[in-house]
């Protein structure tokens, strides 16, 4: 039988920690290539590279994993890495591991994401991978048998179509076991602290913290996250809001 | 009473013609503000600033409308307008009208709907609108009554909790009516075009069209654009896949 491909991008960029204990937690599992972008992307969302030029460079290889880092987002990275650089349809788009924190609210602005929803609307089956810490140091040692375990499971099974899954695993905590939920209904508040340039003039830096708007529902990610549970959530790319059709179209009339 | 306030945004930028028409055709309604990006930003999706400085400079009044321009994205603008510019909460959040199609699958890519969804999740009713037509010298006229007539409904009933609205209409023809739908699922065919720059390192550019993967689908809006229809698509921030919690929950076990 022909090795599972195993495609695996980011937003932390190429030379991200989180990245580097993905490959080899999966590195049993397949033939993994790394495409992912050559800098840090973080908040990219599904944004792609329209207007402009990209380049694609071969780095040396991590284990027996090939790594290219393009010069554009996570979608970019997916999309050139499937015309350009595999030689065959991969078998799973795997992102990650993300320094820090995609669940609630977060997948919609979430780069890591915006490869793995762009995965799935290729088709194939994809997963996120995020652990709730930032920094560059954070210890992935738990997370990476999961991370291996949901890889495994998913390169079996397979995933419906157009669902895609996000998983996010606490920090600093024995990992309690693993639920799956939906996102937690959430947004940020924010701020923008003001400074003044050496010219004198305003600039602003984006600041905030997530707010859980749903804190005591116990099918959600915000939720078991707390409580050092690892969560998975099933995730689509549509936004269709069915249920409002006939009201708009009522009001519309 | 006190008028209505009605932030636009867009991701064409501050200059493009189709945030001007939008300004025009929904004036009467209200007190206008315009908070748009400082140049073009097609394809940025929900993507935002969080590693970087933000610029915002005060342009000179488009009609009585109020115009900023942010050096950031489409959902920068209505963070930044939200926490830095605007002196209440806005009664409405619009963007457009944007130059190029976001029917069917790109909600998701579309920085004009990035905008959207980002006033949805704040809470605030929101509209994006999109003509069919990527010219800097598209003709707005059949639109802009339409654009108005969609926002006075939206002023006056609200939109239920978690939804906005995505807007097209179809381009160089006579507008037949208005449809309520779903996006069709859709995705892009993609290549790369391959250059070669003046120190003979590639590079690649992006090309590709979209296909309708339901092209008989009577309730989708690529349906009905391609029979010289608006459609108007009830869209939500929520990307859970809530039919496919119970199948993963059982796999993973």
């Amino acid at each position: 039988m022909e090795r599972k491909l195993i495609l695996i991008a980011n937003d932390d960029g190429v030379h991200a920690p989180g990245l580097h204990r993905l490959v080899e937690a999966v590195a049993p599992l397949g033939d993994v290539v790394v495409v992912a972008p050559d800098g840090p992307r973080s908040g990219q969302s599904s944004a792609m590279t329209v207007n402009g030029p990209l380049r694609v460079e071969e780095h040396p290889e991590y284990g027996d994993a090939k790594v290219y880092s393009v010069s554009g987002t996570p979608v970019d990275c997916i999309k050139i890495a499937m015309n350009n650089i595999l030689k065959r349809r991969p078998d799973i788009v795997l992102a990650g591991i993300n320094h820090g924190s995609n669940a609630g609210v977060n997948i919609l602005y979430s780069g890591t994401m915006g490869a793995v929803l762009e995965g799935c609307l290729q088709g194939i089956p994809a997963v996120g991978f995020s652990l709730l810490h930032h920094s560059i140091q954070a210890d992935f040692s738990q997370a990476m048998p999961l991370a291996r375990m949901i890889t495994e499971k998913v390169l079996a099974n397979g995933l419906p179509h157009d669902v895609c899954l996000n998983v996010n695993f606490p920090a600093k905590v024995t990992i309690e076991g693993v639920k799956v939920v939906r996102a937690a209904r959430s947004h940020w508040t924010e701020e923008y602290q003001t400074y003044t340039d050496p010219h004198g003039k305003p600039f602003y830096w984006l600041t905030g913290g997530l707010v859980n708007e749903e804190p005591d529902a116990t099918d959600t990610d915000l939720y078991w996250l707390d409580r050092n549970y690892a969560t998975v959530v099933p995730s689509t790319t549509s936004q269709n809001a069915l249920d409002a059709i006939g009201l708009v179209t009522d009001f519309l009339k």
